[in-house]
């Protein structure tokens, strides 16, 4: 068994619930679900928050002593503005594996740059929900 | 009756109560008094947080289901830097009217660009207080 | 009573004229008329053209000596491009509001630069022609 | 059986072949017969040209009428130079995956930008061979 | 006797007659006078308006036939907009230096760049009203 | 018989007239006068004026119900400067083509930036007098 | 007779053939066959070629020694990216004139930067297939 | 005797606990308890979040009526993207002494632009845990 | 009498020695005789370096205590890089006049930016080596 | 005991002799017995000079063999323009910690950037005077 | 006996043929010859293509097991614009000299910045033919 | 016999003396010996300055009257800094070769800028101190 945890950062908790043209028509939840049963040798957990900081802390909290073997992290906007989420990338253990839903170099300039990436082990961007999946399948080889 | 929220971002909560030349004179509390008077017709409700997370979630809590039927938003600082907040306001479907204060384009080169200004309804700076009481006849027209 | 004027800058004499989709369907002269009837006390004149010359020319003639009491200025395409009509604001004793009907934040790069704004009492912008009417409720308090 | 055609664009001629520290020990021909056994209902070809225009034509080649069902594209430094491939990606009708082994955004200036991924399907990159494994497997979903 | 004449751009009719603190106490009408008092065998002519075209059509009007002798142009904020004023500069055969009453590099970066002076004779900026003379001493050597 | 407006902008009334070696010998009546000769069929007028505002004045009076079916416009240094000529353009129903004498991208860098031309049909620069006779036959198809 | 040459770059053997809605209806040999048409006395070539370099030879090749009266170069993406075939158009004795099908200033950013077109004749962009009449036009005078 | 804050902002909770070849192998704790050693005539007190609004907070709520005498503040990234943290420090009464562990200067470019140093006493860097202890130093004189 | 220095930069030693078309066939010797004659009331120094550092203390020497009554600067190419001579100036009491043989804005781009220029009292550019006597004439008024 | 070498580029032989507003009251002599007395087991040098190459010269001198156990360089206006002086710290063997008396960061854009700074042990700027006793402080530990 | 390649790049088979006053009368070959006369020793071969990739195709060619002693590479315009180049250069084991006819400083802005001087072992620029020359005389110490 | 004079600027005094791991192990005296030694008929000097001002002062002594055949001169930082140095070489007769002894262009952003590079006969880097020796075989061609 894998332990792989999915962080997803503002705005994402209303994916599946509000808009769907923006968020698509799937919970968060209900897609975490169809993952498991896809990879059952993997245990997935989920955290959100639209706080950069309480972000942090997460990455803190499972990024030492193998307390989870890799993290999916679609930072949202602090994508594009937080050098502080990327300086905690920088400084845990845990490798880290950047997805995004939308396919953000198609969308304005300012979401062309990452500050997350240069410190993640990839990037994965624009296959929709399914960037999640191969992401963890990314993470277990 | 209307519903409208007011909701300000850093700093804010230091209107009249420190640093007159910088906030005035006036609190955020008696100028709400002020504007209840001003139009009884409308429910004002106010919010105040200095974490961009928190707007985030406030915007979400009162952005659906005419939970309120505009808001007013003094994003502060966050104006030039939060992606984040930019995403939470074109995601929910309350129309919201950005607030300055000051006349931002007054100020240093960093204040002139508004990352949330396209999402928003419209923009007024520049009045003091007074943009607070034109946002809200800007809702109701 | 208090004496306001309006001034509109280039291809806004095309306003409930020409190409509604653009310009709206209700003419600048209909809807100062409503203006009016909402403010009976405010006494409100008009003046357009498309020339950057005259436009600072008229400022001029009401800048002083009270001759109005107030301003409210859609430079248009002038606001992003002309430092004489923002010098000759800084110039004049009268408060000049910058108005715009549409969101120019959330149109091309270059209509995000205001060159008038540093030098005006404040910005209203996005409002449809309702800013002209924010405008001046924000010069008469 | 879905059939891919994976695209490798300058220098990647040397996978496996040449400077190990470089581009790793395992040759592109042995990596997508482990692919294969891998996918095996998955019919994989391989093009690899030095050539800008080379790619440009085998885009066209395989783009329509379902010759492909999906590409997967390592442009190499072309993904940062060149428009015309971007151009041949956009009008062709099969999906294009841009791949990169290395994690491209940690890497200098000049390769954060990516002139085709705008008109990609999507991208993943920073998993070393992987990347074309991951790749695949979002085509076939 | 030499003929020159002094042109003056955008807002400076409001040359010691209106902002002292910004345009100084001394009419250009009395100014003038005084510099013909100086220089009494310089016969001076003046010409100002806010209108950009206003400007050419009084360049090409002077600048042919030795109609006068030189040029003092003082054309305000066109000075770092005007293309066009730049080009009737280029296309006269009159030489023309360039005045301004501050010192425009002590001001905002957007009064550092003139896109007239490339095309005229030479530049004196920063002596009050003095700059006037010293160009007119300028053109008569 | 189709009807076409040509335009000139800033400092083009010198065509032919004076300095033949940066506007050519041949006068702009004559010119024309030999255009109307190669196409018979064509009814041509022509407007120029070195003021922005004259020229948005006369695109509006013949930009609407047909009055002309065609617009040539050389906006001279304008065409680098003038986003209300650009907005001006975009208002009316009649084509605008966009035409230079010379070859504006081998002059200075502020010449190869065109405010009109996205909204203009198209754009023929370079072929000296003879870009007026292309843009017609490009309007008479 | 003159003879004038065609040369059509990246991706532009496409047109007529694939993808209407970008590339047109008219397939670039039919379309020429109407030019030979309407220009009995024009000798007309055609070359299209999506490598950079085939498009360097074939300029050398008829470049010298009154090889062709003329050159219509419709150089696509290479227009933007190519100092190399600018380099090949400086170094030719025969006329070169850029054509474009589409706006390209209405585009993107990075497609209003034309490398080639200071050292060409002139431009036409924007008439559709009709940009290559105008540019023959354009040659024969 | 006097009291001095100091705050350390994100990722700075896993100084000498982690990673020591980022953060050193002192922690904070026993740091600060060195510094009470060395200065006993100062009262420390330690505030650390990775939470911008929560830096936010601490500094309204210790930057007024002398509350203490003084603010030692490491913001870590938040340095480089926190204008919101620049203003809290231009609101209170307290000084703030910025201080970096690390040579930020030798570091990314991203990191060579500080936000919040305009706004505070001065500057201290470079110096590893030392940078505290000067910053104490140079708020007691 | 007044007394004012004139300070010429790098590589003016070479005034009307060496290189008479860059550097005119007077040298400045003769040309400074001829200025005392015309200014017979006017006692003028004359100093010349090409080390930064050298101009600096003569700066200081003659900058305080009315040592000299203006200064004549000419900083050559350190009036583009020398933020050290801007400091000079800034410091001293004395007013400084920048002076320029060539029109500086008519050559490369980096000689377009004066460091010195907010600093002095005004800046006269383009005369030739009458730029001296103008800069003498703007001193003694 | 330790000695160190207090060095001060441009305009710095100004201190407390001239300009009090900017440079202050002390002189830098006075300033440096005062620190003497503090620091009793510091034997404390100091060198000035306005040339960049002489500060270069005197790097070199006490730059190794441990002539000085450490140097304090306030370079002036030299730090944001000498890559020269960057290389020559770079070279010794010396700790240099760079110094500034005003808060550079809240001056003009130019002086936010350091060319020196990277290569420096440590940064400390905008205690006044203190700077430099903070300095002295931080190379004694 | 040392074995050399020349390599050529776009435009240069033109050298010595056509355009005498850009490319020079000499013909490549004919200099060849007179560089193999003057090095008797080495041995020297030539390849030319205006070709991006088989440039690139060349370089894989003869950049491993000792195929040849060193490259002389006039990557022609493609030094400005092809990173591809450049990425071979730095995958092979050959060192790779590069050479310009020309001066390319004292050329178009485009031609300051090279991509594949990073990756050469130095750079030989604006000799003329000479600089092969100089090339050769690097490579064979 | 030819005259040559090698000038070396800032910090290349430490050439083999101090930091061999920077400035290698070779002194810039013995180097020269052994120049002289394989070019028996080249009478070489050799000036080192770490003042810009020198090395300016240095250039006029030997650039007139044929006083050396051709300068080498290595300026070290002031090749990136130094538009008085560039303007020295423009003005004397002598021809100027730049060379490094590093690949500049390898090095950080700011080194990859010449000022100088311009106005010399040509540039020679990479080598390093060969590069001396090619550039003397550049001038004695």
């Amino acid at each position: 068994m894998k332990k792989i945890l999915i962080i997803n950062g503002p705005n994402l908790n209303l994916l599946g619930v509000r808009e769907p043209e923006i968020y698509g028509d799937t919970s968060m939840e209900a897609y975490i679900d169809s993952l498991r049963q896809r990879h059952p040798r993997v245990e997935l957990d989920y955290f959100q928050s639209n706080h950069e900081g309480a972000i942090i802390d997460q990455l803190h909290a499972v990024g030492f002593d193998n307390a989870v073997d890799g993290i999916v992290l679609n930072a949202g906007a602090y994508t594009h503005t937080s050098l502080a989420i990327a300086d905690a990338i920088a400084a845990i253990q845990t490798p880290v594996v950047e997805v995004h839903i939308s396919n953000v170099n198609a969308r304005e300039e300012i979401r062309h740059r990452s500050l997350i990436a240069p410190v993640c082990r990839g990037v994965i961007a624009g296959f929709g929900m399914d960037s999640y999946r191969l992401a963890i399948e990314a993470l277990i080889g």
